[in-house]
This record gives C-alpha cells, structure tokens and sequence, in this order.
C-alpha cells in the first residue's frame, strides 16, 4: 500500500533544511522515498512503484508536508472538563473543580474524553502526544481503535491509601501495551510530581523504570507554591529533590513545565537524558510564569512542547503553543531575535520526539522514517503573500489549517473529514459524560 | 430587507448578560429584534415581519452570534508584508525591511493590501477596524467596496522635506470620506508618535481635530527606547509629553500600545476621553513589553484590542489577541483571575467601540444598533462540551471557527466564503505585488 503526495512545499524540519517543492511517496507505515522537484530524473524504479494502481495520490499543490506535531504532555480525558474552570486560583481550580470532578469518571468517561481529544489533536495538527493519567487500558484501547502515535503513563501520586494498587497499575500498562498498536503505543512510568511523591516511593519508581529500561515521565516546578512546599518539606529545591534520589543518573526523564528553576537546577539537569516539555499556554492561563526555556537549550537541555490537558490550557492546537513559546522568551529577554520561528517549530517536532525517545522513528521528514505528517493549506489570506513559509507556519498558522493528518502511513483526516473517529458520536458522548460529570459534583 | 437568525446562541456583550438561545432580526441596517426563545408568545407584528417572502433565514443552531470584533489598530497594507521579517532586532525589522518596502509601494498595493487584509479580518471574525496609513484614499476605497466599517486615518510623521503634504492629505481623507459609505466609513487625525511629531506639528493637528470636532489615533509609548528618546530630547515622559501639550484635555484620543507608562503616566491618562489600544501580540513579537492594562482599568481608563499590522503581528485573528490578552495580565500578576474570559471579550467588542467612538452604534448585539455580528460554529471538538461559552470564545476559539459575518446588515461572509471579496484575485494580487516590492528593495 503506497500513498503518493504530489507537487507539495516539503518542509522536513531536518538539520534546517529550506522548504522545496517535490513529491512524498508512503510505502505502508514509512517513508520511502522523497523526491525533489528540481531532479530531472526520476529514478524509473520509483516511477514505475508510484504510477501503479494501488497508490493513493494525494495533490499537495499549495500545501505545506511537514512533520506532525508532537504534544509531549498531556491528559487526553480532561477533555471533557475544559471551560469548566477558567479563571479561577490554582488551588479553587484544583482542588474544587479539577479532583472532585475527576473523581466522578467512570472508565468509559475516560475513553470517550481519551477520544475527544484525540478528535481536537488530529484535527489541529498533531500525531503525537504523551499521556499522563488513570484508566490508561481504556486510552491504550482508543489510541489503537483511532491511530495516533502515543506514549502512556499511568500517574502516580502517592497516598497512604493506596496500598500499591496505582503501582500495579502503571506496571500492567507497561505489560500489556508497550509496542503494541503496531508499534504506535510506547509506554513510561509515571510519577506525579516531586510534591506528592515521597523518596522511598520515587526510589521505587526509579528502580521499576531501569529493570523495565523505560523513560519516566514527571511534573517539575510548575508553581511558586511547589518550590515553598518542597524547601520547608525536604529543604531543597524540587529540582534539587529529584537530582538526589538520582532520577537524572542513568533514565530518560521528561519533565514538564519546569518553570521555577534556579541557575544550580539548571546545572543539575545539565547532560540529562530526556529533557523538559514547556507548556507556555497552561504556564499563562494559571499565572505560574515564564519557564527558562532559552537558558536551558544554552545549556543543552532539549526543550519540547505539549498543551498539559484541556482542564487547564482548555485549547489543545499545537500552533498556539508554537506562538506562546517564541513569544515568551522574546518577552522575557526584550528581544525579538530570540527563539525564532524555525527554532519554536522544531520544539513541537523534533524536539519533541527526543523527548518521548522516539526520535529515530518520527519528528522529522526522512526516508526511513514511520510516515507521521500534516499537510497545510496555504492558500488563505492569512497565509498569503508567501515571503517565508517558516514565519507563516510559527505566527499565523493555526490548526484549523491542516487539511490531511497522516500516521504510521495512515491517513487519520482528509480535508478536514475525520476518518478514524466517529465526531458527532464522539461530541455526543463527551456532551452526556461531562453533564453526569458536573452534576455529580 | 430583513434577516432572520433563528434558534442561534446569543452573546450581546451588553452589561455582562448570560448567553441565551432565541432569534435576531435585522432589518436593513439596524437590530430590528433580538428574541428570547423562553418567551412563549412573539408578538404577531414581528411574526408577521418575519414570516414574510423576502426575508433572508439563516440557521443559527448551534452557534453562537455575538457583536463582531474590533480591531483598533492597524495599518492594514502591511499584509503584503507579513513573515517578511521576523525574528530581527525591531530597528532593524524598521529601518532595514519595513521602510525600504513601504517605499516601493504604490497606490494600487496599497489598494490591494488592504483587501487582503480585509479578507483576513473578515474569516476571522472582525467587522471594524482602525487604520493609520498613507494613501488613504485607497483604503477608503477598498472598505467601501467590502463593506466592512472602518476609522480611517493619514498617520503623520513629520519630517523636515514634508512641506504640508501628509497633512493636506489628512484633511482631504477627512473631508472626502468621513461619514462615507452609508457611515460606515469615519475618520481621524493621526499624528503618528511622540518620538515622530515636534510640539509645533502636534499642536497644529490638535487644532484641526479641534477644528473638524473629530478623535485622534496616536502610537503611545511602544519600547523602552521611545522613552529614552524622549527623555533625552525634552526631558519628560512620552505620556508626559502628550499630556503637557494638552492632547487629552478636549479631545477623544487612541493610545496605540502604551507599553512603557509609570504611574505618574497612568494618572495622566485618568480621565481622558478615548483610551488605551492593547496590542498584545505585536508587544510580544517584537519583545516590547507587557501593558499595564489592569492598572489602567482599575484607573478607569477604557482599554480595547488591536493586532497592529501584519508585518509585526504577522497574523490579525482577534481570537488570538483575546487570548494574549487575559494571559498577560494573569503572567503579570501571577493570578489566573486577573482579566477574565468576559473582560477579554469586552476589550475586542464594546471597548474598542468607545475607542472608535462608534459605541453608540455598534460593539454589543442591542435593539436599534447596527447589524455588525458573528456566528461562531460551536459544534467541533475543541469547543466541546459546553460548560462556559464564554470561557471556550476566549481560550479555544479561533478565527476559522467564524461561520458568517455580517456587518451593517450586509453578510459578507457565510459558510467562510467571502461574498464581497473575490479571494482568489485578491491572493494572486497580494502575490504578485509583494515579490515585487521585496525585489525592489
């Protein structure tokens, strides 16, 4: 089965290569050959595989093919939670809106909030997404059922209740689903957060990661208050916390929002496997502050991007975390040279990518590599002079231009028709759930 | 001519009412009905109105139709420029890309630059906008034509070569066009900064807009180096400056920006009539700052929304400005309750009327105001489910969510295809005038 992009602006995000014109061919779930326009000769192999029957061809004419985006933190069933709690403190938003509305999720909340959101990430753009929740079978089951690529993670927060059940939890994910979807589904650990982790139930976590040679993924200074909390707890920085009981010795670690570091944990998190996900919409909408992100890649550290979940960042479209997070770090040094357009795509691609560790199979447009890719209509008025296609895509792009949504070779949209998903189905079922939800409250 | 929008989801924008379902009836140009569904009886004269041959009906449900949104800053031929010139240093973006290129440009880029602007503005959803550029009668043109409304303004920088010419030109767009095009077109003088205008050449257009009774539009404050410039060359404040001058004494004025204010700035401003344009995603593409906007809303000074032109915001979605908007101020005040959704919504409806000094007429959905509104589809995943419309307008909605725009009673846009404009000319147009002001710089 082979899928013939034709006459499309390829944009690889490889090693900064410029943007060409030329054609993409799809042998079943990888890249097989990308082609550029200005070869006069097509190797007649190639030609005679792309002019077979069986090719689906796709006009990339005025689009852009690049790479789809990767959301590396996220909880997809908050989905169902989103405007329900906006502009409210922290703690309201938390503890009066967020736990006790969570608390009210069956299974089935969560996999139709797991698919709703997977509707809003297709359809904005995005292929892949890291995943940090509870009921993970049922998000493991709709991921495989809709064809994104993901990387799950069953939360774990410690209380004195829980007698290991979340433990063995996280475990039978790992068990159960790690390489599986055809490989689409990879797995993590997935300890809370320094504040509601203590040390002997880290340590555990750590050990679970090597034997199981996974990569952890865990929250880190999102707020002022985790900084507080931890220096009176254990008197050290949260950073500090997690650099001791040795998370970053030996593991691949993806730490979200990462905002309140000090110049030693950014040193602490020099020459780390892994690195930080920066999530500028939700750091905005709670106020928790500008992360680091421009000391950290001088240091570096690679820097991806996710959304965090809908409950907090309420939109899911990659483009606007592109936007927030150039525009941040502008703001923060007064300088609209830093963090360029190229730069803050590559965060939401590559970057990305080596953050989940998958970045030999996708992040990039490469022969070889799975065939994870949006295309982009450019011929919109917001989208028009082209002078430069990247600024385009960074600054005025949003996700309601991609046109085809592609992963592991299959097409998940077309012309903005959802393949995979049943959308009024899917909104009907979000619409009930979140209802019982709220009610339930 | 009537227009029946039926079963829709209304947002008036007027004195914080809740959403509610019902219908809307224009007639000509004007709000003739705006009915509550949960009103049992309609009154038979309007029934009669209604139920007549020659009365438009559009499908409102599941969509929400609120005020049309106003852009209060812009200089709307800069579209031919958008992604030009990005990530550079804002005196190099200046001197080195922006004035070299507005040098080439002749009357008719001019034209054609403001109706892909315009094109831009109405698939996102705005109706109104303020412009501040020169051959204006382009402009002028071009907004009758659409039909979308507008304050048009000639911006004077005064240097020595001018002879009177730009000013001449500010009185002829004046007298030729203010209150043109059914009212839709109104006018200012727009002298263009402090760090632009001499005190002589700024009291001479005080005196005119004095003369023909009508506001002014002015840059205010927009980098710290505008501040040093100002202070090296009189010693005072640009704030200051104005204030001294006796700018905010009789006149309705616009402050474009107004980034670098003290406090003692702020009390200047208190009081004035006119106010504050935000433009929060040019100040943060260009690294300029953030607005002390809560600060002079607490102070009472009326604060709307604007995008600033194309070639620094790069895109001119109002939906993008609504969001940047309430998370500077949460960033700021590290507080997500500071500027919520609703507050933000006003600033790009009802306040930036005041600003335009059209309140009166348009900015709230209201009996007897223009026609000017929006339909905003509701039903996709990222607007799903429904717990706060007005949390999902300003968090997750987007310019492409606009189904159908309507200004003066006039659609310009249904199912997001433009009538007024022809899309595909005004691209190809914008195309080709582009390459070749680039090229000839």
């Amino acid at each position: 089965m082979r899928v013939h992009i034709r006459n499309t602006t390829i944009l690889t995000m490889n090693k900064e290569e410029a943007p060409f014109l030329g054609d993409i061919v799809i042998h079943n779930d990888r890249i097989e050959h990308i082609i550029h326009k200005d070869q006069q000769t097509i190797d007649p192999i190639i030609l005679e595989q792309i002019n077979h029957d069986d090719v689906q061809v796709i006009d990339g004419t005025d689009m852009v093919t690049m790479p789809g985006l990767i959301n590396a933190h996220q909880h997809t069933p908050m989905n169902l939670l989103k405007g329900f709690s906006d502009d409210l403190k922290l703690m309201d938003w938390l503890e009066k809106k967020m736990f006790p509305a969570e608390a009210q999720m069956t299974p089935e909340d969560i996999y139709w909030g797991s698919q709703l959101s997977m509707a809003e990430m297709i359809r904005s753009g995005t292929t892949t997404f890291a995943d940090m929740y509870m009921h993970m079978n049922q998000i493991a089951q709709a991921v495989e059922e809709v064809g994104m690529r993901a990387s799950l993670t069953r939360g774990l927060v410690f209380h004195d209740d829980d007698q290991g059940a979340r433990i063995r939890e996280a475990i039978e994910l790992v068990e159960q689903w790690h390489g599986q979807a055809d490989g689409r589904i990879t797995t993590m650990f997935g300890p809370h957060a320094p504040y509601t982790c203590p040390p002997d139930s880290l340590l555990e976590v750590i050990e679970l990661a090597k034997q199981y040679q996974l990569p952890i993924h865990i929250h880190l200074a999102e707020t002022k208050e985790e900084v507080i909390t931890m220096r009176e707890r254990y008197e050290q920085t949260p950073t500090q916390y997690l650099y001791e009981l040795g998370l970053f010795e030996q593991l691949h670690v993806m730490l979200a929002h990462s905002v309140h570091l000090t110049k030693r944990d950014i040193q602490y998190l020099t020459g780390m496997r892994g690195g930080v996900i920066h999530n500028p919409v939700s750091n905005l909408k709670l106020g928790c502050g500008i992360a680091p992100v421009t000391e950290m890649m001088k240091q570096g550290i690679t820097v991806g991007l996710g959304t965090d979940g809908a409950g907090s960042a309420t939109t899911l479209d990659m483009f606007q975390e592109i936007k927030a997070a150039t525009w941040l770090q502008k703001l923060d040094y007064g300088d609209p040279t830093v963090l360029p357009a190229y730069q803050s795509l590559q965060m939401a691609t590559i970057e990305s990518a080596k953050l989940l560790a998958i970045d030999h199979e996708t992040g990039t447009l490469e022969v070889g590599k799975k065939a994870d890719m949006i295309l982009i209509d450019l011929l919109q008025p917001h989208l028009q002079p082209v002078h430069h296609i990247v600024s385009l895509l960074a600054y005025s792009a949003n996700g309601a231009d991609v046109d085809i949504t592609i992963v592991n070779g299959q097409i998940l949209m077309r012309q903005r028709q959802l393949i995979t998903i049943d959308e009024q189905e899917v909104i009907r079922q979000g619409n009930i759930r979140a209802q019982r939800i709220v009610n339930g409250i």
